[in-house]
């Protein structure tokens, strides 16, 4: 199990390699999914796609593989039974995205799904990455230690969004049936508003309803910035934290070969 | 008045569930009231509808009539007379939220009001929720906490608002009459752009008003980060407070019955 | 002299009611010309509109003639001789507001201007609320003591926003000459997406120029971030020292008259 | 060489004016090249916006070859031979800037460019002004000092941006193939909502779209605070240290002439 060691092995020159080898194929198969969505592309390359996608799926298989395979080695199931150790690793969350970033390729050709949906859920071949990077996990982390304060967010916002969504299709219901006659469609509307992001493809056109968005509008304006300032500044505590013991962290990492 | 005390006493497992099983409640009703606005689901199921509706209101009516009648157990009314107790309880925020749940429905009845303006009001019930969440409360204890802040940034805000619905009033007052026809009509504008939602359904077209715009976007992206800042770092940091001392609080919360 | 000094007096009752309803009036002259600028209100109430306007600003006149007269009775301008006080106070910031608030009544009839125009005017009337809240003073004290922060941070904008309209110019020229004809016209487009507002009514439809209005977007986001902070970092500190002051200063700012 | 001499000492009279000079030249040549592009002004005054831009580039020439010549008189290139000073000077970032103000210049005659490309380029010579201003290098010293910081959030953004693409991709793919016909193509609208610009030239009009586009923008509205937050902290932070050492900069600055 010499190439699996490789996985696990801290600092060695192979190890790190085999790592950044498996960073640039994420990157490099994501990129791949992306070209083949441009229809011109896909009629002229259609033959190497495929090919491109077998070889990478087939590297990844492999990597899965042999991380199963060498789940009894490692300190943290150290004591089980071989074939259980290989279970719990596989249960682990990196390992069941490992899975998803190949499962789809097998599970296409079964079950013949749709070509263009199989394509999106190859995009999340892009979480494999959280693998070799601090952001993803910090996020959670963060998530995790706030959040009682993101629930008391979440709730304002949440509330705010259903009385925003009732009090629009009260006011414009009658003058826009299409885009306000029920609360459903008039959540878009409301969740558009209080974002900011404002596209503007459903407005109000009654005075009773402008007024009402004026107030949404600034009621979101101030309810948004709730979630992204605790978000913000827990990101940023976290990291500067981490920062310090970022160099024992990275060998930790590597170290349990997760 | 046993199942009186279930919703006064702390801890024990019979209060905890009914808690539970009316918060759970209210979000139902409100769902409901969200699938009922939907034209299709209402001519479907209308029967369904306005049988769930009654039944909810039946419950919130009861938990009304209990509350009320066992607030001269309540410690802070200890020493009134019964009625002065139920009296002074009623008039407390939380319970006016509670009636303001359930008097919808028998004035509907009685005025033969709007059903969708009824529909609207029926969604205020969210606010009961504030009874069992934080959130709410720590909103609005930063906002009194912070009132000067705020003050001043809204009065700031208010300013520009003034100034830019006047501004913009004249610049394309002639261009486009019956956006900017006077200045209330203008503010609408004006808040628009001041809060960076920019839906695009007005929009300057003289250069004088292109100019006035990118100044009023400008200092609107400037000006609305004040409230929001205040309220965030407020937020964040009552609640930080809050998480101390929660295990007591919610003991206490739950003790008063209220 | 004594109605002069009530305004100059602290603490005394008279005072704060002048004050108060110096305030009012402010705010009542403000809605009225609002009002004013809805046609079919202006037609209806022509008369009183003129009526109301005319005893306004003779109020207005008398406050800003008692306030010069009472000038030299100032401490800070002991030892002047009494013309000299009040040419000096005369041109204090808040006395000039006092002016702007009134001449336009004046020259609008002596030179005939467009009514509109005055009437645009006549809202910085709101800008001698100035003189009772301490928001407009913070933030001009707040833009003082960060100037060279706030500085750095336009002058990154200024070279984000000329770089933004001089690429977008280049790029979208042709496709579109009435919108991105030069580099002026571009700067529109340019601050409604650094300033995030995003209208719509000017968006870039070659590939070059949408791969190029997502990096200005990006970067906006980045970018406009700083002077808000900074002010709203400035803003809320600033208030929280005042306010343990507080007391002192209303007594002074009453005291010396201003 | 005593012409170069006032760009490399310190704190005397004629260097800096001639500081000023050049900022001013580099202001005034920003607002030629802007004028320039409106073609109204360009047709009329062809010939004296020639005339400007040679007379300026000479400048800027003369400038360049100045601060080229004097370079082995620098302390930092003490020890040298002359040729090697020179090199060396040339290839630091701020002389590179300075050829790339003049050289578009010359290339256009050799080349013969298109010219509203060079236009486009003569605008980056608002970058000469980071010599003379803090703001650039802070922002460089900033992005530097919390690298891993924006590196987490960015590669939170960008995985954000590709799964937003790609699920917008695949919702609202058969609806509207012109907008969404492709990954790279949904990226547009990825960003534009994940920045809250939303123009709305582009917008979902599924109801499967619809919910995403809110998801996205909840999300986005999250996720792009992360790194202004950081920016602006550590912006505000980086300029109040440099306060305090303000003086001796300036003077190391000018000192070693560059």
């Amino acid at each position: 199990t010499a190439e699996v060691l490789e996985l696990s092995r801290p600092d060695d020159r192979l190890g790190r390699m085999v790592d950044l080898g498996l960073a640039a194929l994420i990157f490099f198969s994501v990129v791949d999914v992306i070209l083949e969505s441009i229809p011109r592309l896909e009629r002229a390359y259609w033959d190497l796609f495929v090919a491109v996608e077998a070889v990478v799926v087939a590297i990844f298989t492999l990597e899965y593989a042999l991380r199963l395979w060498s789940a009894p080695e490692l300190e943290r199931h150290a004591g089980c039974p071989p074939w259980r150790a290989r279970l719990r690793h596989a249960l682990t969350p990196l390992l069941l995205i490992d899975l998803v970033a190949i499962l789809p390729f097998y599970l296409g050709y079964l079950l013949g799904l749709d070509l263009r949906f199989l394509r999106v859920v190859r995009l999340l071949r892009l979480l494999k990455l959280t693998r070799y990077s601090a952001a993803g996990r910090v996020l959670l982390d963060v998530i995790y230690a706030e959040r009682r304060v993101f629930f008391a967010a979440f709730s304002l916002l949440f509330t705010a969004l259903i009385l925003a969504s009732g009090g629009i299709y009260y006011l414009e219901r009658e003058a826009q049936p299409e885009a306000f006659g029920s609360i459903p469609a008039a959540m878009y509307w409301a969740i558009v508003t209080l974002t900011t992001v404002g596209y503007g493809d459903v407005t109000p056109v009654t005075p009773g309803g402008k007024f009402f968005a004026a107030v949404v509008g600034a009621i979101g304006v101030a309810l948004v910035a709730l979630p992204s300032a605790i978000l913000a500044s827990g990101f940023v505590e976290s990291l500067h934290r981490r920062r310090a013991r970022y160099r024992s962290l990275v060998d930790a990492a590597a170290a349990d070969g997760v």
